[in-house]
C-alpha cells in the first residue's frame, strides 16, 4: 500500500518533528555572536537535568563515536588501566578507542543479548585492583540491552572507588531516567541524532568535577575533541571550533519539545512504546534477542526465524514503509531491530507492527490477522495502566 | 533601516540558498541505506573536480578543525619532524595540532598579512633537511592573506621531495581553482560552511596515493578521524559512524547550484566580489590589511581605522543589518574581516560597502557619499570586463 512518509524505525537517526526539520532548515548566523549564546545557554540549562548533573556538558560537533573517543581521551593516559565491560558492538568500540590510544586494557566481554552482572563485575573488581577507569554501556543498540548501570556503578564505587566510570549513554539518554550525579558516574556521552530528536552531528559530553579534574593530568593527545577547550568556550556561550549550526538549531527545538511534553511522560511514552514492540514481535511469533530482565527501552532486538532470510523480509517490510535495522557485526543476518526512541508515538509501533504482520503473512508464517496488532495495543494500555472495564458493554445507545 | 533578513558577511558560516536551507530541513533517513550511498557517491564525484584530484576523499563529521586534525594524524608519526609554515591564526592551529600529537615541530612564522615566500621556504628547507611533512595553509581566513601554494609546493618537493605537503584550504576550496594532483600536493582539507554554501558540520579531506601509504605506517593514535576507516566505508556507499546528515543533505544541494553554474563562473563571482570588496573599502579610507600581492580571493581584511573602537563600528554596522568578523588572537579591535564566499553576490557586496559608507559619515569620517559604492561597483565590472563605452550617450530615445 502506498504510504507518503517512511515510518524511520532505525534506532536511530531518529524521525525528525515537524519543528525540528524547519529549524535544519533555517539561515546561518554568526556562531560567535549572541544569538548563539542564547542558544547555547539554553540547551546547556534544559539538557542538564536529563543527565542528572549539576556539573558542566560539553557539546561537540561529532557524532557519537566522537563523544566517546573524547570521553576516552581527555581522563586517561597512555598505560592507564582500563577495564572494558562489554556486551555487544558499541562497548567494543570504546574499549577499542582506549586500546587505540594506548590504554592498558582488561576486557570484559559479556555473551551478546545479556546485561552485564553486578556481581560477576564485583568478583572480577576484586580479583584485579588498580583500574584506573571502567568503561560501560548504558544502552547497547547493537543487541537491545540495557545494562543495570546504577548497580554497576555501587559495585564500582564499592570495590574500586577510585576507578573513573565512564557511561556510553549515546541511545539511552533523554529516553529513560538517568541520575550521574546520584549513581556516582564520571562521563556520559549522548548524541543528537537519539532521544534528543535532531539529525545526527552533535555529542554532548558530561564530566563530573573527578573527571574534569582527571583531565588536569591525563595524558592522551587531543585536540579536536579536547573537553576543556569547550568548557571554556562554552563559558563565553561559544563553541572551541565552529559548531554543526544546523544540528544546534534542531536540538535547540527538540529540547523545546521535550520541556512541553516533560521528562515523566517523555520516559512513560518510551516505555510503552517499549512493551509495545516487545509484545507486538512475540504475538507474531519472534523470538526476542535480550535478556528479558534487561530489555531496552529504546531498541528491541528479535531473532530472524530460522529458514527465513533477513534480506528478503526486509526488503518485504521496506517496500511498505518501514524501515528496519540488520544486526551488526556477528548479527548480521541473526537479528533485527526495531527503534522506539526520540519521536516515536504508539501509533508508529502500530504500523510498524502491522506491517511486520501483514509481510509473516505473505512470506507463509502462521500468524492470525490482527494477533500482533492487538498484542501490541494491550501491552500498551497496560503499561499506561489503562485496563478493561468490567462496567458497561461497549456499544453505542440507539435512544428510544 | 530595518531589513528583512541579514547580510552575513562572515568568512563562514556563509549564508545559505534557499534550496540549501530546504535540503536542511529534509527528513531523516537510514544512513546505511541505498538512498544515503547514491548521494555521497554525488557529492564525492562533483567535489573532487574542485579538489583537482584523481585520488580519494574523506568526508568526516567534524568541523575544518577536526579535518586539520585528520590530515595530521592519519599521515605523521610521534618524533616525525615537521615543519609548520603558519602565516596566521589557522597556520598556528595545524602546527599545534602536529605537536599536541608529538610531531617533532619547527614552525616557521611569517609576520601576519604576508604570504610565505618561496624563496625564504626554499632557503630553510635547503638549511634543514628531513622534514617528513610540511604544513601549508592555503587561504589564511584569519588575515585574509592567500598563499601562493603552488610554488610553495614546487619549492618543496624540489628541495625534499619526500616531504608530504599537507594544505589547509578550508576556507579556499571551491572558491578559487586549485590542483592537487598537477602541484603535487598530499593531503587538502576543507569544510561544507564556506564555498560549499552549507551548514558547518561537515570536513572533506582528500589525500594522494603518497599520504594514503603514508598512513599504513603513521603511528600518531586516531578512531574518530581515521580517514582509512572513511575510505573503506565510502567504498560501501557509507560513512565509518553516523554522518551529519542534514548538512550532507546541504552539502548535496549546495554542489547541485554549483554544478548549474560552474566552477569558472564560480572562481569569476568571487574574483569580482573581493575586487569590489576592496576597491570599496579603499575608496571609504580603510587601509587593507594583508599583502597587496597575496590578496585572498574569499575574505578580506581593513585595519580599524586609528582612534576608532571597533566594538562601535561594528554595533552600529550589525544595526544595519551587516555582519562582519573582528579581528582574531592578536588583531583582536585591530582588524575587521568582511567574507566573500560560498552564495556571495555582488549584490551583498554593494549592500555592505553601502552600510559602512553610512556608518563612517555617521562616526565623522570624511567620506563623498555614494563613493565607496561607485569604487566597488567600477572594480567589479573591471573584473567582469565591462569597459565604460564610448559610443552613444545613456540617453532614452524621446521618439521623432
Amino acid at each position: 500500500m502506498n504510504r507518503f512518509e517512511p515510518n524511520l524505525r532505525i534506532p536511530g537517526p531518529t524521525a525528525l518533528p515537524p519543528s525540528v526539520r524547519e529549524a535544519g532548515g533555517r539561515q546561518m548566523i554568526n556562531h560567535r555572536g549572541p544569538e548563539f549564546a542564547a542558544m547555547l545557554g539554553r540547551i546547556l540549562a534544559r539538557m542538564k537535568p536529563y543527565f542528572g548533573t549539576t556539573s558542566d556538558v560539553a557539546i561537540l560537533s561529532c557524532a557519537g563515536s566522537g563523544g566517546l573517543e573524547a570521553a576516552v581521551v581527555n581522563t586517561l593516559s597512555p598505560g592507564d588501566k582500563v577495564l572494558g565491560v562489554s556486551i555487544g558492538s558499541f562497548g567494543d568500540r570504546i574499549a577499542r578507542i582506549a586500546q587505540v590510544y594506548g590504554a592498558n586494557l582488561t576486557k570484559l566481554s559479556i555473551d551478546w543479548g545479556r546485561a552485564a552482572d553486578p556481581d560477576a563485575l564485583r568478583e572480577h573488581l576484586v580479583e584485579h585492583p588498580g583500574y584506573k577507569a571502567v568503561l560501560l554501556t548504558h544502552n547497547e543498540t547493537s543487541t537491545a540491552v540495557m545494562n543495570p548501570i546504577a548497580e554497576l556503578a555501587a559495585v564500582i564505587h564499592d570495590v574500586q572507588p577510585d576507578a573513573l566510570i565512564i557511561v556510553d549513554s549515546v541511545s539511552g539518554l533523554g529516553a529513560v531516567p538517568f541520575e550521574m550525579d546520584a549513581w556516582g558516574i564520571d562521563v556520559v556521552v549522548t548524541g543528537s541524532q537519539k532521544a534528543w530528536m535532531a539529525a545526527p552531528g552533535l555529542a554532548m559530553v558530561a564530566a563530573s568535577e573527578r573527571a574534569w579534574a582527571a583531565m588536569e593530568t591525563a595524558t592522551m593527545p587531543r585536540f579536536y575533541l579536547d573537553l576543556r577547550k569547550h568548557r571554556e568556550s562554552h563559558a563565553l556561550g561559544q563553541t572551541p571550533w565552529t559548531p554543526a549550526i544546523a544540528v544546534v538549531y534542531q536540538v535547540d527545538a527538540g529540547l523545546e519539545l521535550m520541556e512541553a511534553e516533560g521528562a515523566a511522560a517523555i520516559f512513560a511514552r518510551h516505555e510503552t512504546c517499549a512493551a509495545a514492540t516487545r509484545a507486538g514481535l512475540e504475538a507474531l511469533g519472534f523470538e526476542l534477542f535480550a535478556d528479558p530482565a534487561h530489555y531496552s527501552r529504546t531498541v528491541t532486538a528479535a531473532r530472524v526465524p530460522a529458514g527465513f532470510d533477513w534480506k528478503a523480509i526486509n526488503a518485504a517490510v521496506k517496500g511498505e514503509g518501514v524501515v528496519l535495522a540488520g544486526g551488526q557485526g556477528p548479527l548480521t543476518g541473526q537479528i533485527f531491530r526495531l527503534g522506539h526512541l526520540g519521536s516515536v508515538t504508539l501509533g508508529e509501533i502500530l504500523d510498524a507492527i502491522g506491517v511486520l504482520e501483514q509481510v509473516s503473512i505473505r512470506f507463509e508464517r502462521r500468524v492470525e490477522p490482527g494477533a500482533g496488532i492487538a498484542a501490541a495495543q494491550s501491552a500498551a494500555l497496560e503499561s499506561m495502566s489503562i485496563r478493561p472495564s468490567a462496567g458497561r458493554p461497549a456499544t453505542v445507545a440507539t435512544g428510544a
